[in-house]
């Protein structure tokens, strides 16, 4: 309601600011009994950190997260539980300039006309850095999906700028700095981002992100459904600017001869859908896109106002992501996990009741890579 | 929760599945004191209705709305609107033959699966029928946007298969039965449907809806976000594969020198963020694009299973749109509209204490037709 | 939030005025696959009716029951359950002459100054009237907890004004008006009732209401506890102003070493707690305590001013109940199922991987009654 | 939902337990332009606060509160504010012996079964320690409703046991350790309490609360009303087992017409409802009363059963406080002002197009002391 919890029986609500003292949120609905410790969760978020590579901002956070309550002798407990990450590295200085202004593509000026005031350090409460808790709490949806359903959920970049990058080998993609699925286009993508980075300016990017082993049946039909839930949480994500299921706007020239996924005993023939019809998961890969815009905040000078409306240049010297997508793919499959978690536990209060014998067909794998 | 309720402040639950007694929702939180009789929700029900030309399903219904409360005098009380619409042209026995197979690209097999008993009768509560209330609450939603905020809300088809539509004539979109906003393809139109018929197949579309005068501010920051609540009602819409706000997946290629838009004391010199930015409305106009697949019922025969997995054949002879994309709209509309009273009463809530003195900009308006 | 939707994954949503077309409810969230009809709903309607004595008001609704969704083939889907209850005695000329004055003790003046606006026929939507469809509900819900958990609920008056009733028999309760649980005071209550009618006013009642078989665990630690909920459910029932559970305002002179239930390996040895430790049920009977106010619709004359402010008399002689209590027996049986049914779901979504081995005690019998 | 966060508009999510890291909340929903800083917040945590008296227990505390976020420049941002609270007095070993047993009237049972784990430090989650982070939230609360509206909330003990506590004189309640509106009282209390705590016993206490300045039109008709949600809040508090609103169970015995306020031109004649009239606020004092249960955990011995079955003896012999009533009344104070920060969120939502002319009633000031 307020904007800053996500998800109904599975809830976590988010607080902090890019430069206030601390970030993190809190978890409530986890089922009791899952061991959970810090090691679970440190992981994801060294995947979203900053300073990892060149291509990325150069603030240096540990991002260390300490659990505050909810767990017991390490397992759950089943009442709620609290991660925090302190925020250690606050240039703010970098900032002090913009307070005034409202950088172009920006949410400085949304942010200061819904709430008349504004946290200007380091973008406040719209930083990018505000996705850290939530990679925190997708940590532990994807313990539970793992270890109750044999869920994995994984993502790639498929785009960056003009560069596409095929889905070719997974096993690559923690094997460069990109997300790529590829080892082909390293190099290049390399290249591409210092020259990037040296013109001031920023670039989109695409991703892919999809769950397997999702069991036919999770979702709801009206509202709640699974891929409106997919499309509500990406969406969510800061800079995210379109989001598909399965094919997507492909669809849109398909004929449904084509589309349709057909039945076989042994499973489904193809997935079109995604893994999603009628807003119920299928039992096959769930698949998502997702295009993510570019970094608002550049080098480049731009024209805009102050708060007082005169017009000004903005140009913007702080340490920023050329490319904000690409720190963006462990946060997509923490989004995806959690909205996965939600489904499942809405399942099971719902649809205990229910047995149905046959066919539940095999998942089938994705032929895409 | 449960799937049938949209909205938060402004909400609506709906009821009914396509071959049963009736339809219809509730509408919980509209504000008292507005004017509202059936006269001002027919209109959109009967652009949404089906059998208004040969391009749409056959099926032959008044789709004629009943207020059951929440109005006194011809006036909203602030109390619960129930709409009711009874169901009159149920031709059942056209399924009868599928109710122990799944067709491919439907929603029988997942629904089967998620209740383990499913009303078979025209889709039962899958039906795209179930988007008539909504197009009622909405209507509801925009009357009060209309009067309170100067809102308008509209949209068109913008491709329908191979043939792409431009918009550059909205005085056109209803003089056409396809939502064209424009005049030169309507024969083309006419002649690649009737083929499409022919064949027994089905296409997928692409359509656009807008919301002009919505004022800078609405929104929420992290989760509840303008946009990622667009994303949620859109994909919620029956056939709904991919959702883009502004320049959507075009931001991929983009230069965030482009992207961004830059802001001038006169107002946006550019809306490629599509009136949000940050989650937050800008003051612009709220664009937004939406994928829809191909109808999954056609004539062709497509292989399938039965519920005890046997292989089958099934072909779909009922009355079915051929292109579900031609009604959907008023449906993609009347869904706007709601996540749009939602969240002006939110920051009602929230905002009423905030006073920002300048530069509210002039909303500027739509350069594309 | 709105104010009509009643339960978290059962929900209710409330809709109609006293006057108007019709009343009725949805539910969502309903499990599939609970045998369902009409015949389920109407015998409760049927307790809570008016015009079942002479000590209840003589309006003559039969208030039939219709399911509009929700079932197929006699047995729910799993989605909305609409059930709508048709207005047939309507004599709004009785309360013509009320609508620009406040009844003392009655909900016009708040509602006026809430909405601005009210539908003054019958009370409108702050009838009494409106229970109707939450007894409909909960009869749903006593069914489902029947079937699943073997719960039962009943509930008996205690005291009618200054006349106390012993819970000594059960099976008294239907066989009087008044739903006491005793034989020995119907022909004192039916000339106390004579006398009080005569005078033209109105009296308070006292009611229990009871949930045997209740499962050790339902609830929530902190906010949504089960005695928390029931306070709220039965606190919102018209003209209630007191809850109760267990000992109630009894434990205010209690000591620990009374109040504190011992536990024996063969079960509790005592049930001061009414059935809920930390807002978790105990496995032993769930107990609670109404107040209900008398009704502020009486003949008597009463001070009160009009719209305006000025000063007028105000004295009722519509069709009212002299003693709201008697009619309230199945709504709160209705507040306390619905309750229940919202806990069970809960408890399935977030506690199905826990397993606790014992012990578990036998649920011990009632023994006041 | 998941049961640790309380509110729709102004929510606040709760977490920690007893002898954990931390305890805290986030608030969610406040709006953005209040003044804040901890010196708000201390002064009613400390009143609160373990240790002020040898009459409640002697674990010492400071209870020291820090903003984690949401504040910038001394101001409220609109974002998510959270309250930290860490641990420092944690001698675990006073319960080490409780862990395999349950103590009788504790919820050590029915989280055992519930959860399956608990941790048993110092009752963990169940502990009256958790509602420190309500009374520092309910602070924040406060704070705007007197502010905005010059709302006063306040509260007493009107009764310890078997001392009946008139409320006579408002000045006294912070002179003497047991909150009483009384000097009477204080050295008869004194000598119970120390009698009490000789004999190892614990006793039940019943208290009062109100608001003032609450304006009319606050609360919403059907289940979210205001008296409904105050029962909800008051049940919620640990050991509460009996709400009351305005006359409570006193209007069993009433009649119609002595609880029926009458309305003169200047005001209310009387105020038998508690300032709550079909569920929306009156203008009047909001009045609440609660029963408050003795301690379960006493030193006299008690049976009881072990995780096994097997019978026990149970002697407590940590900390605690003899009567839990002493130190709720800022606990009672914070969540009526919860409530009503809530209620006032949500009438901006729907009712800001409602203007009623006349007449509004100036609020009575309550004759009861």
């Amino acid at each position: 309601m307020s904007g800053n919890t996500f998800g109904t029986l599975f809830q976590v609500t988010n607080f902090g600011e890019s430069h206030g003292p601390a970030i993190g949120c809190v978890i409530d609905g986890c089922p009791p009994g899952l061991p959970l410790s810090e090691a679970d969760i440190q992981p994801d978020l060294d995947r979203r950190r900053p300073g990892t590579s060149r291509h990325v901002t150069q603030r240096n956070e540990p991002d260390a997260v300490e659990i505050l309550s909810g767990v017991y002798q390490g397992v759950t407990t089943g009442t709620p539980i609290c991660l925090l990450i302190r925020n250690t590295d606050q240039r703010s200085k970098d900032y002090g300039n913009l307070t005034m202004t409202f950088r172009p593509g920006h949410a400085d000026y949304t942010y200061w006309h819904r709430y008349g005031v504004r946290d200007p350090r380091g973008g406040g409460r719209s930083s990018a850095r505000l996705t850290a808790p939530m990679v925190a709490a997708g940590a532990v949806a994807r313990k539970w999906l793992s270890s109750r359903h044999g869920i994995e959920i994984r993502g790639c970049m498929t785009a960056l700028g003009d560069v596409d990058l095929p889905r070719e080998d997974w096993s690559q993609v923690h094997q460069n700095p990109f997300f790529a699925a590829t080892a082909r286009h390293t190099q290049a993508l390399e290249a591409y981002m210092d020259a990037l980075r040296k013109s001031g300016d920023s670039v989109g990017a695409r991703l892919y992100v999809e769950a397997r082993g999702v069991p036919v049946g999770w979702g709801a039909p009206l509202f709640d459904k699974l891929d409106a839930d997919i499309a509500y949480a990406m969406m969510g994500i800061n800079a995210v600017k379109g989001v598909e299921i399965g094919d997507g706007f492909g669809v849109v020239r398909q004929r449904g001869s084509v589309h349709g996924d057909e039945l076989l005993p042994q499973g489904f023939a193809s997935n079109h859908a995604g893994g999603v019809l009628g807003g119920i998961s299928t039992g096959q890969d769930v698949q998502v896109h997702l295009a993510i815009k570019p970094t608002s905040s550049i080098r480049l000078p731009r024209r805009s106002i102050d708060v007082e409306g005169q017009p000004v240049t903005v140009e913007t010297h702080g340490r920023h992501d050329p490319c904000v997508g690409i720190r963006a793919t462990p946060i997509a499959e923490a989004m995806l996990a959690l909205v996965l978690v939600d489904h499942a536990l809405q399942h099971r209060a719902q649809c205990a009741d229910v047995s149905v014998p046959t066919p539940r067909l095999p998942a089938q794998p994705d032929d895409q890579g």
